[in-house]
Formats: C-alpha cells, structure tokens, sequence
C-alpha cells in the first residue's frame, strides 16, 4: 500500500505537529508529547479528555475546541498513548472544576487512562473517566468496543461541559449519551501499517467483514459482499435490537473507516432515512463523513443515538473545532 | 473494486436524494432532477449556481447554503450535466439581483453551464458565469483544469452575495478569487467506473501520477513515488511559480481526493508549513480535508490562494453549509 509520508516511524508526531501548524487558533501542541489541546483554555469548566492509538483522524484532535473536548492524546498507530502522556494532557487542561476522561472499550486504552486517572487523583486532581461501547457486534456488553458513537458522546458531554455543570454531572450526562448510542460496521479492505506495510486481514474481492474494530482487526465474520440497502437493513437490524422499545428518534451516524467516499455514504444515507421511516422511527439529525476512521480501509459503520429533549440540545449546542458537528 | 452502492446506474439519484433526505434543513431536492438548493432561499442576493459531473463529492452540494452556493447541479459521474438541468437550477434561485454561475474549465461543464446561461438571459434572467481554471498541471491557461481550487472561489465568492453586493461586483470578486488560487495533484491509485468496475487508469505499485485531473484522467507525467516532503515541494514550487512576488501571504487548501486519509493530509500540512516558512511565506489559513474528490482515488491535491485583507475578509464571513468552511 502506497502512502504519503516520510518515516513510517514518524507518522503520528508529524501529523500532530501539521495539526498544530496548520490550526493555530483552535489547537495548541504539547511540547513533548503528541497532545492537542484547546488553544484558549476555559477556566472553571470541567475538562474533556479523549484520545487512543492513531488512525482514526479525525479522532480524537478534530474534536479538540469549545463545546467538545479539551485534550486529545495521540498514541501510536492502534496503540494506546502511555498512562505518563495521558497524565501529561490531564495536567495540561485541569482546573477546580475536574476532569473527565472518555475512554474508548480497549483493553490498552482502559487501562492506560484509568492509571493516569489514579496519578492525577494523588496529585489532587478531581478526575472521573466514562468508557464508550457502542459496539454491537461484540455480544458481550463487558467487551464491546468504543467506536464511531464516541464522537457524539464527546459532542453530548463537550456541551454539558461547556454550559458549566459540574463534573458529576457532566460524568451522567456522558453516560446517558454511553447508554444511548450503539454503532456497527462493515469492512471491504483492510488497512495497511504505515512501517510494515501489510494489510491489517485478508478479505475476497466478493467478500466484506461484517462487525469490524477500528484497529484493523477483521469482522465477527466474513460475508458475500452485499448491495448498499441489503448492508443497511442488516446493520439497523441489529442495532435497533439494542434499544428499548420507548426510544424511537434518532440521531444517525454514517462515518467512513477511510477509503469509503461520500458518493457512497450518501447513498447509505438514503437507504437508512428509508429504512427508519419504514420502522416508524423519528429522525432528528445526520451526521455524514469521516468521523472515526481506520486509516485507508474501505467500509462504513453506522450509530444509532436515541434521542431526548435533553439530548438533542446538547446535539445543538454550539461548539468550534476542526471536524463541525 | 468493491462500492456501497445499489444499482450502478442509480448512483447519483440514490445520493443526491440522500443528502436530501439526511439535511432537510439545508437541501431541498428539485423534483425530477439531481439539483439541491439551499432551503431557505434569500431573496434579492446575487443567486450562485455551481456543478458539474458527480464522483468529486462533497462537491459541488456540500457548499450549498447561506453564504456559499444556491443551488448544486449533479450531472451523471464525471459528466457534465446537461443545459436543460442547469437553466432548471438557475430558474429554481433566479431572483431580480441575477445569478451567477461558477463553472470549471472543462469543455463539457463550460459548454452545458453557457447554453443555459444564454437560456436564462432570453428568458430574461440576468445571469453571468465565471470559469475556474486553477490547475496549474496545464501549462497553457486556456486548458487549465478546474479543481480544488473552486471550492475558494464558492467560499469568496459567497460572501460577496451573502453581503448584498451586486451581480457585476460578486463576478468581479469571483474573477479576482479566481485569478488568485493555483492548484496541482498528485494520484497513487485510478478511481473505479461504478457502472464498469474499470479503474480509470493503471499506475504501478511503486508509481505516481503527477498533475492529474478529478475526473480519472492520469496525470501529465508519471514518477517514482516520493516522500510527502519531496511531493509537497515539487507542488509548491510549481504553484508558486504562478504568483507574482507581491503575492506572498496564502490560505492553503490541502484536498484528499477520495481514499488518502486524514494522516497523511495532515503529514502534508506539516511539511507544507515548513516549505513555505522557509520562503518567507505567511499564512492565513489552512482547509485540510475531503473538498474535492475523485471517489476513491487515493492522492491529494495542493492549493494557494493569495490573500489580501478584502479575500481574508470573505473567507472568515460565515457561512452554514454541509461542509463548513
């Protein structure tokens, strides 16, 4: 697999360093570390702090700004960011009012954060953390990863947190939002490691991996590959599963892993908007684009979030960043 | 190479009634033709009426809203649409302040969007257009490619209308925009025919094509695949050897054109940074991101435009579109 780059070891700290470059207003590099911060940092208001292995761009730094995070910590590529960084960005953006850690489902990533959690409350840091599991080809809610339904939890709890309530209360709010969002994806290509360059699995030219990670793990198992409509009712299928009968309006996510254009996401968009409506379901917003990615692999996953009055104005509220939600 | 989609031949009717469907806020649909127009339409403002053939989404319908473009034309892919469905799109926005068409240079688009501008005068519609021709591959001026570029001169020429100038201002600050902006690309991969499956061109494992169009053309030349920093070099130092030396201070528009992902866009930020540093450049801002495809070509494409305080003031007036700029 071909890429643009220099040093395949230097990916994640140039690509940090150009986010930085390129984005003076919004974001602010911590010098060291590949961590992004808000460039004007807001005093007394709990601080947000997301991030993982790299890979996903534009998670987790284009939602570094007002009304959504406060730190982004990059790791290397699909590995966890060490627990000494992430104590680095907690430091970084801590003030009285606390800070809460999102945290996607990853062995790695969990328990990177939580012990940086640990150091920051020794050091008298107020710090919770809430882990996103959207996933819902992981039958087992224990191993359910965190995927594209995270960035509408960082979009959720940046509101909370931005209108000033404290930080158990934005802590609820983010696990409301954990609660209501559940994603699935599918994948027609692997992604490619930047210093070996392989492919992250093997899949057919006829084939798809269906209930894929985002690290480039292959699917729950491998199917036909399947036309865009026959992909969405299989996808909502499972997904609506997971919601309780009362919750019946939706915030919709249609991301693409990379590779897939928004020719295709569209036409998903529109397979999806018939197939809710089919379903008596209320729709109270799209989200369409690269939102959490897997490098170049080809595939798409989609998020259902159940919507209240609550929720969906916090969905409203303003916030300023690379990526506009 | 394996698409989302559902029937080849419906693909830009199944997106464009997607994006519709997805953003009834912003899009409404014109019946019976793959044209969107911005919802709330404003009346007595000069009406901005852009398109082309599909494939380089978000392109043109993600710019559609207050203060960039009225109303977006989706021709068949990489077809120009044809002069019946652009006089539709212009009759749909025409109000007494006139329209103006933003059109890129290529023979079909300049040919159809013409004939419908000579339609739309007959029919007593004050309408103008302007030809973008920022690809600076093509040495001779009057065949200079339309590509990333275009997507500034919406954003500019937006604002004018959006602030009530008239028809022959906002066409002169389109033309200014349009003077002001030099684009070049690179490609690593073809983009796929969705009715063919064929890619649009063969380019080896260890190759790149230099100075390529977005409708699948191969570049003007081929190379050896080089290094993100040897490949931004070699675009700049051709881009900017179309300035005058007065013209030194640019916004920069770093453009994916389909699979290349956020990783790599922002590696080329970091380097395109440091190149223009070194030659005394300054900058006002940088559009990292998906603007102007080819599907799911992988490449990118660099732009300049050079900035003066009235540009500078256009692009920071606000604008609501899809794709937020």
């Amino acid at each position: 697999m071909k890429k643009i780059i220099n040093q395949p070891q230097n990916v994640v700290e140039e690509m940090v360093a150009g986010m930085a470059k390129a984005n003076p207003e919004l974001l602010k590099k911590i010098e060291g570390f590949n961590i992004l911060v808000r460039k004007e940092q807001k005093e007394n208001k709990v601080a947000l702090v997301s991030g993982g292995g790299s890979g996903h761009e534009p998670s987790h730094a284009g939602y570094v700004g007002s009304g959504m995070l406060d730190a982004a910590v990059a790791g290397p590529v699909f590995t966890s960011p060490n627990p000494s960084a992430v104590y680095r960005a907690i430091q970084e953006v801590s003030n009285p009012s606390g800070v809460l850690l999102i945290i996607k489902n990853y062995s790695g990533d969990v328990m990177n954060f939580k012990m940086a959690a640990e150091k920051a409350e020794k050091e008298g840091i107020n710090c919770e953390y809430v882990v996103v599991n959207d996933d819902v080809a992981i039958k087992d809610s224990e191993d359910r990863r965190g995927i594209a339904g995270t960035v509408l939890v960082h979009k959720i709890a940046g509101a909370a947190a931005e209108q000033g309530k404290d930080l158990s209360a934005v802590k609820a709010v983010a696990e409301k939002a954990i609660s209501a969002v559940n994603s699935k994806g599918v994948a027609l290509s692997p992604c490619y490691s930047p210093s070996s360059g392989q492919p992250s699995f093997e899949v057919g030219p006829e084939e798809m991996e269906v209930g894929l990670g985002i690290h480039g793990e292959p699917g729950v198992e491998v199917q036909d590959l399947k036309t865009s409509r026959e992909i969405t009712e299989m996808l909502l299928e499972d997904i609506l599963a997971e919601f309780k009968n009362d919750e019946q309006k939706f915030a919709v996510m249609i991301n693409s892993l990379g590779a897939t254009p928004l020719m295709e996401l569209n036409i998903l968009a529109n397979d999806t908007y018939d197939y809710l409506k089919d379903q008596n379901c209320k729709l109270y917003k799209f989200y369409t684009g690269h939102y959490m990615t897997s490098m170049e692999m080809q595939g798409i996953s989609l998020t259902l979030l159940a919507v209240d009055k609550e929720i969906e104005e916090f969905l409203s509220y303003p916030s300023d960043t690379l990526v506009k939600l």
